[in-house]
């Protein structure tokens, strides 16, 4: 049997990120308590030396399967409390299994949060996309925590030259803070910060008295693409130790074409 | 050399639509005198009958590249004066090419068409999604017109509950009507029917006194998406002969899935 | 409060299918008496007559939501043993909450299987895209099961004039199913004939013996795309009752355009 | 009329980029001497200052129209001969409309470009997506140039364990070039430099002695995913004075999941 991934490359030439992506697999989390099983989607990468032709890529997709199998077993329901956690777990297995410096290991899911409709104060379950990305170099663990959060803007400019009409549309922002991996940053913490940055938090359920309230909480609270990107960088600011980066993108209701504020510390 | 195409396959089965698909290339439209070059994505299948293993597919994508580059060449600039016909040009192509019972060409591109702002009156590009298919059978030869247009929905049962406030977003409406070929039908009269069944049409260039007609106009022509969907149906069916189908997504400014409203004629 | 949705409309047209679309939720099934949690997405529409201006549409919410909230519950453990039941539970609750002639519900998730890889007998976990819907007419009820399986073809013309070597490539497949909804149809059953129809199956862990033994199996079994669809629907004829549609896409690997062969019956 | 835009927001943040995203129009550029009309997709960003609520952003999109507008006159046949140019003439336009001290201008497109086919010599146009920055801070001007291309990889350890039978498939590079904004760069050599180092191109194109060819290419150039990184990393640094980032995916006819390999410089 050849190993050709030991052999020594024609170009030699060093390979920061080499490894696999959009693997789905099954995986369970430990989450204050209960038990969650979801569908998440793994990237995992390492680097390859300038010596080096290739990698093992069955050695991490069996690195990250040999963890979500034990995450299965009953008994290790203490295990992984979050996704960091199982990230780094794919990592701690993999460093016996290939050699490597560096190490990624990104994971995409969704998470599912209990909110209160603003009037009938009836349940409602809210759906976000969320990544977790563990970077691991020779001299340190980083983690970079991802959330991407659907709520509305309402436009003051037209508000202001229209006796309070104006127009409204869907917009979506993401929150990412990269950071030590031991910094305790929570996801849904994260979430909250965007959802209540914008005109107004959007609902999967809503009866006729929710919706006044949301539609009265829109106009009560104009809003530029802007103002969405300056209230959430300046609240994750000062919850969140790391670098931090929003994007905010508003789908406008009067225009083809999207509005967009990004910006980052 | 083998023509493994030709063989009998073990299995016998009438296959209805073999070909290529996602193809890009270069076309060329003479549009009411002026020409116009685009790059649209192509697809082009046959029928095999039972005893054939397989299609000869370099001889589809043949059919569309030479009749493609005699598009380009100038002195035939008569040639093809609409996606349809480009389309059959490719099929007649191909009926010496291939041997077949049915054959569908089908082309997805972008349309520009100029708008004047509401207000200022300044004019605006506005771009569509539009794809034309060309079906041929044994006794006969369709089409189907397809356009795509963005647009905005502004709740009426959220303005009647909120005097005069209400939600508004984005919203997209899909017009397809299927017809025999030699049924005259332009695409931008179906692009036509289709924005202006909106609470208003969108523009990609708008000053602020344009910006206000736009609310203006929203506010006091509130639809649901089913409004929408009815008025298409509703204008289409007395336009354009043949088989008609509707469907209009709102995204929602308030939730965080879509509505949708769908029916055909 | 009014209910502009009772409203007569000013143009009169019935609508076949208005709801909501892309609506992400968690559901719960006890599948072969094993409990699996996941976040499939919905549609739900019902028709609208000609003398209503619009739909309640936070019922059809409530449909889903209280269906899957029971569906969370321990006691219901026995409840929903599949995709279908699922979607069936919420138009028996939409008909208490909302009158209507045809409503449909469509539900997208994932599902993971249990392969063994063909050489060293390890498991391999394969995840799957499916869809299954459940439409009631007036007069009854059918369901619609879809998978879509990720397979490859190696093609069998390039090898037979090249000595044994050829194109390989992924190639996607899809098989649908419309039938009574009583008919018993596992969708482990639809994968398993689509993914034993391509050149070979794909595994998520492959080791370097099982790597070799799905490429010889790739050459020893080469296959058109015509040939894969022509296997799937020859199959699926046989085992399972009712009209069936089957589409594959094959990848180049030396086009950047993608080949297609769809049949149906 | 209010101009909301300039008052002072509650929330005092810089933004770095705030704009348009996603807004598609026709463009014309004068390439070598021929003119080509295209339907880009553009992004146009600038700065916020701490002190003002928001920016004009129909300023954004005038300058994008009136520049395009302008490159469609015939008189102007010689203003633009690259998309970076086109990109700087709108930056050049929204100075005098709109204060900033840094801006971006991003479009988006496809380049066709003729390739001889490897056996037959015939002709065959091959689409690329390409995309070009403009980056204007306050002390320089640089540009990124990126492009996508469709290739394929033969693996070489496959080959090695399986007496020179492998898998093979389609895999898709994107080589991105960030430099100073006078530093002549063509697009169409940094496609070929990325054409040329797959285990070979690929063709829309394709007669029965032309596939052979392309057949035997692959299996005499078996490469990893890694080999295809580090040979366009290798020839870019050669070529193209810059900041180099390369990144190739491998859609695995083996697996469900692909291979990754990114490096940069």
């Amino acid at each position: 049997m050849f190993e050709t991934q030991e052999e020594v490359p024609e170009i030699k030439e060093r390979l920061h990120r080499v490894g696999i992506t959009n693997l789905r697999t099954v995986a369970r989390i430990n989450w204050k308590g209960k038990l969650y099983t979801f569908i998440p989607t793994f990237e995992i990468t390492i680097d390859v030396p300038e010596e080096k032709k290739g990698i093992h890529m069955s050695r991490l997709v069996e690195s990250i399967t040999e963890t979500m199998s034990e995450a299965v077993e009953e008994e290790v329901r203490e295990a992984h409390t979050s996704l960091e956690e199982l990230g780094l777990a794919v990592i701690k297995r993999l460093e016996k299994k290939h050699p490597h410096k560096r190490a990624e290991v990104w994971v995409k899911t969704q998470l599912i949060m209990e909110r209160e409709t603003p009037a009938s104060r009836k349940i409602s379950l809210e759906t976000y996309d969320v990544e977790v990305g563990v970077i691991k170099e020779p001299d340190k663990v980083e983690k970079v925590l991802k959330v991407t959060v659907i709520g509305n803007t309402a436009c003051p400019h037209a508000m202001a030259n229209n006796q309070g009409k104006t127009h409204i549309q869907r917009a979506v922002a993401t929150l990412e803070v990269r950071t030590d991996y031991n910094e305790e940053i929570a996801l849904e913490d994260m979430i909250e910060v965007v959802e209540s940055s914008f005109s107004s938090p959007t609902y999967t359920l809503l009866k006729t008295i929710d919706e006044n309230a949301v539609v009265q909480k829109m106009y009560s609270n104009p809003k530029f693409v802007e103002d969405v990107a300056r209230e959430i960088i300046f609240k994750a600011k000062q919850k969140f130790k790391g670098r931090i980066h929003v994007k905010v993108i508003s789908y406008e209701s009067i225009h083809k074409h999207d509005v967009i504020a990004e910006t980052w510390y």
